[in-house]
């Protein structure tokens, strides 16, 4: 028989892992909300994540369930665990990806680096926080949010009257005077054994990852010491299986703080699938079935992964093939099977290569022709 | 909208075909002999591929219609052509790939090396060959061989007699003396482009492909650029579309003559998946699409794949993966989805490395936990 794995959630993650289930012949059940989604290929289920009986009937018969998407309600998690079906990351470890607040309160508990933060109830809240930080603070909801959405940046209570009003606690966290934001992804077994690809530097535009640079340039040594031993740190306190990353800040003093944890394959790890000896989709698959963990070795020098996002005319990424192809034949291209619209992540682009600047030059180049 | 790809046949090739589909967010619709083949996931379609409603109904809509194997009849092929449905390779090549008569004596026309060869209706043309060529020779029906089958070494007409009696004619080839198989691999576009990966030495083992390493040793230089000229010819000279695999024999005096053709991936190819910037697999759906060919350079100094073939015991490649992903961290394993079966191709494992030596004791160290 087949290892199979359930993943709730029908996205460009869920997708990317048919490849590597495909090579391993692990079978995949992808829980899909709509028709038509981007891992259509492997979708068993069109069901709400949130009903729990679809989830416990769509998890039945898998040897482990686990996510495209961090949403899934923990009453719903509680359901399939309780109908005996395994499910990594747990839901008691899943939670600290789902609530900022409660993160922040748990890492700070591990004595982790992260900015200064509060919880905000109340308008008294937030400006006590302001006055204390200079004027500014990053607010964000402590649930829900992702690329860029959840997260503004306030300089007085007024600005976040319509958040105050909902009357859910707030995260304020101070503006960090950072340098870079690097990102270090690790993946565990259930049992224990954890490995970390190299630290990678990623590049943000309009709160998206843009571009991801593996490894991050001038990394070697204390840098990717210290941001190894904060994943691994949080990877082991949290109980966390499957795939973890942790977005840091490099400050401009030199010190890692914890942005965001995401627990399941992330942005910043799509170089691996070309760059790295195993991906992070073909690890997570193993972590979360507890099976050995594949090295995680860079393939090249350098690894720069490009997002290729909607522009304002219409068609597919592949409409426009064979003038990427052509010029960059090099360079390992990735559909989401997405329609374009203008600003979402449609696919990406990854090159290899001995040169920094020149590798980024073509990464560039490629994903340029996608836009449109 | 996605292009689309159909392929007749689910076997292993078109199921390799899948990871680098979804990548390329091409749609990929396989056509099936029976529910439960090795390209399951892709299957739109179960009939027989030698019934030309069936095939002609299942190409509809499709951009190109490529292979899994090679059975296809000519008439099938003809209807769907006479459909308007492109078909790559097409069928005036692909006939090259189905009879290896007609193919001596297309190849023997381009003044391309072969070993001597002939036509054999009777025991009479059988015991003439014999007596040129020492008494032993290679003989072959013209259709329907592969790994093996369809070819056995005969000293007299009586040990044909059963082939002689259907009344089909035959091949016969001289015995080569040979030092080692090699395999050349070149992909073509419709349009013409064409683009040649490194030759790759192919050990055989009971008529079935058991290793091969990529580039072949010691075959820099003359060997190299005889292979890619050989294959560059049938492949321009045929008219051939997708990926065509020669292979030939080093003989002894350091010639090379062409042994076989294959007109798609082919299991000489499947290091590319893991050592090559473009795998055969992708670069077989990019030509048939008639898409810029991608980059063939070898992303190690040395690639060994070796395939794993069941064992005498029953049980699938993946109950075997907790030892053999541990033992292999870097080795990359991939699993056809097929029940074991002695002697049944069943996966194969690819190791990369610097040090040829080592990649061979690791890729088949890797392939040794899969027997059983």
């Amino acid at each position: 028989m087949s290892p199979t794995v359930g993943v709730i959630g029908a996205g460009q993650l869920a997708r990317m892992m048919i490849p590597p289930a495909v090579e391993l012949g692990i079978e995949l059940r992808v829980l899909a909300e709509t028709e038509g989604e981007s891992a259509g290929l492997a979708v068993t289920t069109v069901a709400d994540y949130r009903d729990a009986s679809s989830v416990v009937e769509f998890a039945r018969g898998v040897d482990v369930l686990t996510f495209d998407h961090e949403h899934v309600p923990q009453d719903v998690l509680a359901a399939v665990v309780a109908a005996g079906i395994p499910v990594h990351p747990r839901p008691s470890a899943l939670l600290y990806a789902q609530d900022k607040l409660l993160m922040r309160e748990r890492l700070g508990g591990l004595g982790l680096p992260m900015p200064d933060w509060a919880r905000i109830e109340t308008a008294a809240d937030l400006t006590a926080f302001l006055d204390a930080h200079g004027g500014r603070l990053v607010l964000k909801t402590a649930r829900g949010g992702y690329d860029g959405k959840g997260v503004r940046v306030v300089g007085s209570a007024a600005e976040a009257a319509d958040w105050l009003e909902r009357g859910e606690p707030l995260l304020a966290e101070e503006l960090v005077d950072f340098r870079r934001e690097l990102a270090q992804l690790v993946a565990r077994r259930p049992s224990g054994d954890a490995v970390l690809w190299p630290v990678v530097e990623s590049v943000q535009r309009d709160g998206v990852c843009a571009e991801v640079i593996a490894p991050a340039p001038a990394s070697a040594g204390r840098i990717a010491d210290l941001a190894g031993d904060i994943a691994m740190t949080v990877a082991e306190q949290l109980d966390v299986a499957g795939v973890l990353a942790v977005e840091l800040f490099e400050t401009t003093d030199e010190r890692l703080v914890i942005n965001e944890l995401a627990m399941r394959p992330h942005n910043t790890g799509h170089w691996s699938i070309d760059g790295s000896t195993t991906s992070q989709f073909e690890q997570h698959l193993r972590a979360v079935l507890d099976l050995p963990l594949g090295d995680t070795g860079c393939r090249d020098s350098w690894s720069v992964m490009v997002n290729v996002l909607g522009g304002p005319g219409s068609g597919s990424l592949t409409d426009r093939y064979a003038v990427a192809l052509d010029a960059q034949s090099g360079v390992k291209f990735h559909s989401y099977g997405k329609e374009s619209r203008p600003g979402r992540k449609v696919g990406h682009v990854t090159a290899g290569g001995d040169d920094l600047e020149e590798t980024v030059y073509r990464a560039r180049a490629a994903s340029e022709f996608f836009r449109n």
